[in-house]
């Protein structure tokens, strides 16, 4: 039961910093080396679940790659040329 | 190993943002409710560790709720007064 509510919180956690993003687009605090270090890790831990068959890791992770892929896709499109 | 990787990504990938975040001071567009509800979310995959006895999921989640947390101080520490 613990491990789904760390799931669904780490998971939706990324959802309130997409929103912010997309509204501000404000990127410059984001580290693109965070979120392409992030999304590789979480693509793993998809992986991982199928590896594992645990439909609750496959479906948390699948969840937050999308959402770590929009934000590097965000932070490279919303960079301040410099 | 796929899991073991996946955790090491996961939990070095928040490194780098806390060193962009410690130079930079800016953190008015990282989102505070995702490093809170994150931080909660990680310690109870802590929690959910211990209890499976992981030292592998306990070690991963005590190294990114403390840099988790780090991220909330900053956030805190120099959000600029509006």
């Amino acid at each position: 039961m613990i491990g789904l509510i760390a799931a669904v919180l780490t998971t939706s956690a990324f959802v309130p910093q997409v929103l912010k993003t997309w509204k501000s687009k404000d990127v410059e605090g984001l580290s693109l080396t965070m979120y392409s270090v992030f999304f590789v890790g979480i693509v793993l831990w998809l992986v991982y679940g199928i590896l594992i068959e645990s439909i609750a890791v496959i479906l948390a992770n699948v969840v937050t790659a999308i959402l770590a892929f929009i934000l590097v896709f965000f932070k490279l499109k919303y960079k301040t040329k410099k």
